[in-house]
């Protein structure tokens, strides 16, 4: 595992966030909540003037381009659409050396029936993340929160769990205190990055809950004492 | 998808409801909860002797080798080891055409570093079953039920939701009315069968939850409305 001399000193207070694919729903919603908890905020987008007009509508976040917010950013949330996962990876990784990528990129394919798992051939989203940028502290985090309830100023508590997968247990550790941050999220420690993919895959069954219920569905995990009251 | 005359009458209450493998601890433990519950329930095993020495110590079960008990049962739940998946399902499908099969089983390996999904040729255990038996009705389910919790006296509610994976409605709909006669149990529609090995592949996760917070995790579908007060 890569080790760095930030390790033992991460203050998630001081944590600067980044959000690579920040204008995408999922990385707008996380922005918006983690701004709102207090974290300073970069959006990274392709196009520095797109990133700029979303933060503009978002509590206290900047805009720019996906480079320069790798290199400002002390953790980096990884929110592109899956087909741009390993390019933006491999685009940006130089500047995310010794730093935390949270990837909450799902593999997944949509047809007439709904929302498919895809394979990939490193295994996982993570999986790649790690093999593309071998001196990050990859995360597997936030694949299961609904965009829709990040985004819904109406909705000040996202009462779900969110499951933490990763193999450097400081880096776990730091991203399990972050969703901690958020009202009403709880962040679970959910096991190694081997056991990343299925993580990521159970996207497209939440998806399949949320139409057949007609609902935003989450998990919430039994028997793991500390749901939050804040 | 196979259609039987059954399908439109399907009454839980009814059901014969067999545990292939049933000696184990996963078996063993639906089979008393369902027994608790109401239904008529049937061990099977490899040795008829031992699924009797089994059903002695059950409430309201017979114990019999697992060719009679696929004959008897109106519905099956396979609760055999992985490795022991495929040799089963082909030795007493020709007794489970137009039946339901719950499969429950997870292709999982351990190590010194924990639990860990197995990669299976067909792409999940459920697709197996369902490739080794087209004339059955495969669902999937109660991969991420305790065994503890479901075997210890002193739990009368079993807390928590049961992920429901299939593409025929009516044995969906069936297997979700059957783990609702579980005190504390709900059933909830998670997708098709093409995106079964996620749910099963799931539990290596919550075997890492388990350990890390010594707990007996099991999860909750938040935002679908209707957790179980009886």
């Amino acid at each position: 595992m890569p080790s760095s001399p930030a390790e033992a000193q991460l203050d998630i207070a001081d944590l600067v966030v980044g959000v690579l694919g920040g204008t995408g729903d999922q990385g707008r919603g996380l922005a918006r909540r983690f701004g709102l908890a207090g974290s300073e905020v970069l959006i990274g987008s392709r196009s520095a003037d797109r990133a700029r007009s979303i933060a503009r509508d978002l509590p206290v976040a900047t805009g720019m381009d996906n480079t320069e917010c790798a290199a400002r950013a002390d953790l980096v949330i990884v929110a592109v659409p899956w087909d741009s996962h390993a390019a933006l990876l491999s685009e940006v990784g130089g500047e995310l050396a010794g730093k935390i990528i949270v990837d909450c990129v799902v593999p997944m394919g949509f047809d007439k029936r709904g929302a498919h798992a895809l394979d990939v051939p490193e295994g996982s989203a993570c999986l790649q993340a790690q093999q593309i940028c071998p001196m990050s502290r990859v995360v597997g985090a936030f694949h299961h929160v609904s965009a829709a309830l990040l985004l819904d100023p109406s909705v000040p508590r996202v009462e779900t769990d969110v499951m933490v997968v990763g193999d450097d247990r400081a880096a776990t550790d730091a991203v399990i205190e972050l969703v901690g941050t958020i009202p009403g999220m709880r962040g679970i420690y959910a096991g190694r990055l081997r056991n990343s993919r299925q993580v990521e895959a159970l996207t497209a069954n939440l998806i399949s809950i949320n139409r057949r219920y007609r609902v935003h569905a989450g998990l919430r995990v039994t028997d793991v004492p500390g749901i939050p009251a804040h």
